[in-house]
């Protein structure tokens, strides 16, 4: 068996059943057939089962390694994988046809994204610059820079990386003190970045690095930073020939895991740039990668946390341990499989409950983005646009850490053999740490969601998320069991939002993690009501199994795992004045 | 600064204040003066510090060395480290004093523990077998085996080991096929033990390992079990001269930390052994050392998660990102300490909470192992003893669960720098990681706990620490505002207690670990009662800012932590026939 088989036909359940994709065309403009892009997701699958997934551990065990000569290698495989991945054009799923992409919806990449997550984090984390780039690229780069960048990003021969954090800044980017110089059309850049994601590597010709940096005389602050375009090696306008820039990488980190993405720190000594937007204006570019990025953690979230869900399974289906309690259900063998155990149960179907509803949560959300990508202008995008922003912080934050419990939950279930590096279980654990902190670590996001996201429209976005989820709940029949379960758990997010919108911002910020977990599980129960709704539709044929297992996933999910919102409002409600009182050197 | 210092002053809070333990003669039979204890802690906090933290990091990134002709070389520096150790008499600090232990009360030397492994884990895991091999030898070998191996053991001069886990048995020990077979009055001992802690290394002259097997013509399962002692080296019994036993380590294992501890395969190939205790009763006597080590899981978790808990807090107050979110508390910097985000308080708060709350209730445990131990037979003793194995389960898994949460939240502390080895907190989260599956996975110890320890007296033990608790709350002044949110935890307790008792098997193990948590969270809670009682009665002199900050811990806990309690009682009453009706493959 595969350690991996990349879970298409959830996604098709989600796209066709669910959510009712192909009824609207795929939004997102593309008039995607359910074959098409059922072909498209197994392709994908398949690539990531075959491909990426064998060189996983190789990753992990080898790593990046760093010469003196400030090149960087990466680990053996990854060079081969990376070309076959180029050739395949899946670094130009979602990329503007503009440029050479393919141009799918976020729904359709959001699926092979996660395959790709799962299985390897690390490769993966090398690719989709394509996409990124064109976003910044468009928003604010000059004609000539697009033109020369954009098709061979897209084409996967240059890659990219984003110069952001530096030994002082990390989540206050005001701080930053890169520094920017103007030289005739162009600019002179100086200054070290680190946890520099594919900084340096040996995969593509050329590395273009998208750069914070001040210019000179600019104001302090975060509104003084300007965003440059600083590429490793210069084409030759004329000839294209590459000559080297005064790009150094100067080591890689020794971290916790992700071992075959190379963390860089990179020095700019000088090394000439290129203007991205006005000056000054780098941020908000900056961010529109960000916000990508920082919803693709919770896909990348979610497929670490299915690879490791799908050894736990197929470990404790296998392993013969302990007499199951239950004396009917008990084998003529000395000792039963551990799924026998009520216990192991417990814990299969809390991860199964994460992750199901993770995939479910990352999709929708995909989904707002196509709308939102539709015209410009029209209503209904708006609306789109700001459900996308309200969730982001909560996608980002909240599936980090409740899938990185579920995957720490799936090396338990391995008992002292998830421990060891041979089954291959600790490597997602350690891999899957850094999605709480990377793009922002996760306090931020909650900061983020209370004192800016629920508070810049009046809380409009907020209001008509609760009015959706509240229609979906009113939807369900009378008997139904799962919905009341979701109004009470609403009606804890909703009494949380007012008294969070109202209150003092010191107060609002002690709560503000709590009511991210709050507005998270509701989220999540949002989903299971229609995952189980659409499960239940499906009765009555030959997948009854299959549907009667995902009832009695959200069934898990209301039952055992919502009713914790109650306490997650008790915290949004605790007083808090008397921690900022005592004496910092007290803790 | 150091990265790690010894909480003495707040063992000396919990002996003197909060348990007063020093009025009883610190029970155990010890009659050690309260400064005479002190200085034993200062001592030992002294150790921890200069000699054995800085090798941490050494022995992580090192790792021990397998050499193909079996021998094993621990970390640079451990072999000096242990001879200092050994020197300065650690090693017999909890040992009798008829074998040339100091025979020091549990309580002391679980103070001494948990300053060894917040300091280095991997390191202590070599140690501590003075105790462990006098608890087996006393109890069932015979008086040559006591007189060649105690003193040397005691004295470090000899290490130990335990051989368990065999590749296809691990929690299900029944299953177990090394044999035994007469020989004399010995035995040949043959089969292959993997996990095996401390199998091999270059520590110590000789290592003794404590041995399950089977002997010819035993019943199967776990009642035809027994104990050897089986020496790496077998000393002359005229000249003591030392000559090698069938025992050799094939490999040791790659694991996600603790890279210091050499976890071995070892093949007995006909080694001899010596039969600990009657024939087929072996695991009575194994469990005399496995309840002890269970204990010490829990002082060991207590350990990394301070450790980690100062790494965090030194960082955040030193740290300068962002703003204050309260205007009156901005610096004129460009930007604050983190310690004066809300969030970061909340963070520290709940670790703060978990480790104090841990450490008050492994040395309450302690105390009742060591009221156990004092002259048997009388009642105190055997409700000492019952109350001791009644807890045990919760100490094991619900500490190592709550302090790796602990563990994991300091390490997010550091935002992006926290995933970075040079930070020295991802090699805590790694080492700790072990604690939830080591000596009995936990989901083991919540099925113990439910389906045998709260089963097998009626219940009695149980009643009386509710009692204890009860009589706590009932003593506190009508004012506090804790001791209601005791109560109501408590008759949560209590009812699900019922329900458990009552419960059929299956839905009995289906809600164990949920009744552990809950289970923990109101032991916890006594504890954290006691604790601020205490701290309150302090108050009024030079340490106020001291009381006032564990009085401010104590209501975060009770505030924000302990009302979860609720949601575990829904856990355990929640219906679990329908996942049990699930197909294994549906999974």
């Amino acid at each position: 068996m595969k350690p991996y088989t990349a879970p298409v036909d959830d996604y098709l359940f989600l796209m066709q059943d669910v959510f009712g994709l192909f009824e609207g065309g795929l939004a997102g403009g593309a008039d995607l057939a359910p074959d098409l892009v059922e072909a498209i997701l197994r392709e994908a699958g398949r690539f990531a089962e075959d491909v990426l997934q064998p060189l996983n551990a190789v990753g992990d065990a080898h790593g990046c390694r760093y010469h003196d000569d400030g090149t960087v290698t990466a680990p053996p495989g990854f060079r081969q994988a990376y070309a076959q991945f180029v050739d395949a054009g899946w670094n130009a799923l979602a990329a503007p046809a503009r440029w050479g992409g393919q141009q799918m919806p976020a729904t359709v990449a959001t699926a092979v994204e996660e395959f790709c997550n799962s299985a390897n984090q690390s490769f993966t984390m090398y690719t989709g610059w394509g996409l990124y780039a064109a976003l910044m690229l468009e928003a604010g780069g000059a004609e000539h820079l697009r033109q020369t960048y954009l098709p061979r990003i897209v084409a996967g021969e240059w890659s990219g990386a984003m110069g952001l954090t530096e030994p002082h800044c990390g989540s206050d980017i005001g701080l930053l003190r890169t520094r920017a110089v103007a030289e005739g059309d162009a600019y002179r850049v100086t200054g070290t970045k680190i946890f520099n994601s594919g900084g340096e590597h040996d995969l593509a010709e050329n590395i273009v690095h998208f750069v914070l940096a001040r210019i000179e005389g600019a104001p302090k602050g975060s509104r003084g930073i300007s965003l440059f375009l600083v590429p490793k090696s210069i084409p030759d306008p004329e000839t294209g020939v590459l000559r080297p820039n005064a790009v150094r990488c100067d080591g890689i980190e020794h971290k916790m895991g992700l071992n075959g993405s190379a963390t860089c720190t990179m020095t700019f000594d000088g090394a000439q740039g290129w203007l991205i937007g006005a000056p000054n204006q780098g941020l908000a570019i900056m961010f529109l990668l960000m916000n990508h990025t920082r919803r693709a953690i919770g896909v990348i979230a979610t497929g670490v946390a299915e690879a490791a869900s799908q050894r736990a399974a197929a470990y404790v289906r296998d392993r013969v341990q302990g007499r199951s309690p239950i004396p009917g259900r008990r084998s003529d063998a000395d000792a039963d499989p551990l799924i026998e155990q009520p216990d192991v149960r417990r814990l299969l179907l809390t991860i199964r409950a994460t992750v199901e509803g993770s995939r479910a949560l990352v999709l929708w959300t995909a989904w707002q983005a196509d709308i939102a990508e539709q015209a410009a202008g029209q209503q209904r995008n708006a609306e789109a646009q700001a459900s996308l922003d309200l969730v982001t912080p909560v996608i980002k934050a909240y599936l980090s850490d409740i899938t990185f419990d579920a995957t720490v939950l799936a090396q338990q279930l391995f008992g002292g053999h998830g421990y060891v590096t041979a089954t291959g279980v600790e490597q997602l654990v350690r891999d899957s740490r850094v999605l709480m902190v990377g793009e922002g670590a996760n306090a931020i996001q909650a900061v983020d969601l209370v004192l800016r996201k629920l508070r810049q429209d009046d809380g409009r976005a907020m209001a008509r998320l609760v009015s959706d989820i509240s229609g979906c709940i009113d939807a369900c029949p009378p008997d139904d069991t799962f919905a009341p379960l979701l109004a009470s758990a609403l009606a804890d997010l909703e009494a949380s939002t007012r008294h969070v919108q109202a209150g003092a911002v010191a107060a609002a910020s002690a709560g503000a993690y709590a009511y991210m977990y709050l507005f998270g599980q509701v989220l999540l129960g949002y989903m299971w009501l229609r995952m189980a709704a659409a499960a239940r539709k499906n009765l009555g044929g030959q997948d009854d199994a299959r549907w009667r297992f995902k009832i009695a996933t959200a069934r898990f999910y209301f039952e055992q795992m919502l009713p914790a919102s109650a306490v997650h409002r008790q915290r949004v409600f605790a007083e808090s004045d008397y921690m900022m009182d005592l004496p910092a050197d007290a803790f």
